[in-house]
């Protein structure tokens, strides 16, 4: 391996660099790791950085970056700065526990939003004992995903798996066992009009901000409800409000927020459609993501390909 | 066909009958379908009882029943009258329908105890975000099931299929692919003790009746979360309430009752270790039952075995 390598960590602040240094000297241990901001960092030493929400311009000043690797799946957080140096390969964090916790938590939320288990809490609150009229059942209902990328996909294999009728939404088209697939907009009505409950896994680039918007979420069936784990930039919220409130849109399941931690003083804690899951869906621990960085890290540094790097021409 | 059909139906009341009387209409034209307590009936005209909760007595007032059909897959609620004409056939109900609602409702209960999602409702109503330290997986919890009959041996096929380490417990030895079995009472604690979440699929016999009791439930590791998806009078309680307020037990999630409706000053609803479900795990809608009830009176018409017949020498 050549040289020296220098790992610059900003994410989870000075809380979390125990447990990221603990599994980079296990992972990784020729790497000297170093927690953003530390001023004892030469700029001009800094090798590959670890990141979540860099400040803009930071990046930038590390003239001998050889990898920037993000600490989650999305890589948004990163493009958000005008001056990330563009030629330094920008990597998303996927692993095997990414892509099962994800599934998992759309499975459970697909099977709780058929239940209506919003509405069974909402009575166990108010000790009102009512026997739903009718059980549904996953073979009657209908799931689709949008955005059949690393997590997408095998969410959509996981809710059949599960049972639903699963279909899936992407920008270019796919076979896929099990799953009735959709692609490009002009399928997205189609695709919105048979969906019981749509879960959005889309990335965030320039074409999918704002997507579900009001005249879109109005093209799913009556009665349908939302699932949004993917940014909360995709879904407009005063649009999903709206329909919640007229009854066209049922539930709102939410993972991600414009503001994270979601503020106080946010309609959305309290709104009684409206359930709020603190940007949980899927967050491998620190200890299988340094794992991961250190793996990332040792295929850059020997020139093999890299997987799941961020694509410009694409945009995700 | 010998003779004439005579359906008495007790379940939902008044209210339940159009649909009852509808279904039957179709899948049993040949029949006449009356309501239980109706002053017309001619006790001895009944052939076949289609069943939940009948009265101390009032089938024994039968003299040429048939068949009695329970409208659940339970019949401890028949079994309960001491004066239940024994030498008549009594069939438990079951659908796939039955079946596959019972596994998702067990696969949606299992992922949200795994997740912890009872905390995150409290924290959603406190306005309060936090994000779990560690994201739980699937293959990495530990989910028994109690019994592995009808019900629980397709709940626990489902489980495995969604990812979780399954086990389940019979009294008798059993083979499963993909789930870890143990049988009878020797083998119950070595059972309990590795169970993050147990469920319990039990029926209701003189055996199985507070089994789950404080000593058996000590047995869990400390933090597991139980969900009782049987019969209310298998587990006891205060014992459990116990275990949850020591903070032995993580989370109850109960859809069975001792008295049900639950009752308004129930401590259960408010208990904020316990999640309340209406006793809604699995119940196939009427016109299916009503149909499955009618397959049932053809085959006994015929001679043809019955399936999911009781067997009174094992009490289930
Ligand atoms: N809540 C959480 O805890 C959490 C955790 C991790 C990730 N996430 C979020 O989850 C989302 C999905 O992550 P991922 O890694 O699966 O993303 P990804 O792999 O980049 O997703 C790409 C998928 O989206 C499709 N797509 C992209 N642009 C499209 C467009 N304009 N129209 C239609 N389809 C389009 C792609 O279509 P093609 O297949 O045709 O390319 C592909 O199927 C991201 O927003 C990520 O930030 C959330
Ligand atoms: N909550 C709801 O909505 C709902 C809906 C339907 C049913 N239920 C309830 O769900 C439960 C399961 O129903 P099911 O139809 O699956 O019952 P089942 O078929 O009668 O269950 C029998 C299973 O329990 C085992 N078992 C019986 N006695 C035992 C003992 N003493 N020790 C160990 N194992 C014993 C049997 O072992 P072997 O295999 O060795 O015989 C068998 O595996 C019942 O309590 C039913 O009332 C609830």
């Amino acid at each position: 391996m050549p040289a020296r390598l220098l790992v610059v960590v900003k994410s989870g602040g000075a809380a979390a660099m125990p447990e990221w240094r603990a599994a980079f000297a296990h992972a990784l241990p020729e790497a000297e790791v170093r927690m953003w901001g530390d001023p004892e960092i030469v700029p001009a030493a800094v090798t590959h950085a670890l990141v979540w929400e860099p400040e803009a311009g930071a990046l930038a000043r590390f003239p001998n970056l050889r990898l920037v690797i993000s600490t989650g799946a999305g890589v948004d957080h990163v493009l958000a700065d005008p001056d990330y140096p563009r030629h330094v390969p920008l990597a998303r964090m996927i692993l095997p526990e990414t892509r099962d916790g994800m599934a998992e938590y759309v499975g459970m939320a697909a099977l709780m939003l058929m239940r209506d288990m919003r509405t069974i809490a909402r009575q166990q609150a108010e000790h009102h004992w009512r026997i739903p009229p009718e059980m549904p059942l996953a073979r009657r209902t209908r799931v689709g995903v949008m955005g059949l990328g690393a997590l997408g996909l095998h969410a959509a294999r996981y809710l059949a798996t599960l049972g639903f009728q699963t279909s899936g939404w992407s920008r270019s088209a796919k076979t896929i066992e099990g799953v009735t697939t959709y692609h490009g907009m002009g399928q997205l009505p189609g695709f919105l009009a048979q969906c019981d409950i749509v879960v959005n896994l889309l990335p965030q680039t320039a074409d999918t901000v704002g997507l579900p918007d009001r005249a879109r979420l109005s093209l799913l069936p009556r009665g349908a409800s939302l699932l949004n784990a993917g940014r909360a930039a995709h879904v407009v919220t005063a649009d999903l409000l709206a329909l919640l409130d007229e009854g066209h849109l049922h539930t709102a399941m939410l993972d991600v927020f414009d503001i994270e931690p979601l503020p106080q003083d946010s309609v959305l804690w309290s709104h009684p459609s409206v359930v709020v899951t603190p940007h949980c869906a899927s967050t491998p621990s620190r200890t299988d993501r340094a794992h991961r960085a250190a793996a990332l890290i040792r295929l850059a540094e020997t020139g093999a390909p890299i997987p799941d790097l961020y694509e410009a021409a694409r945009g995700y």
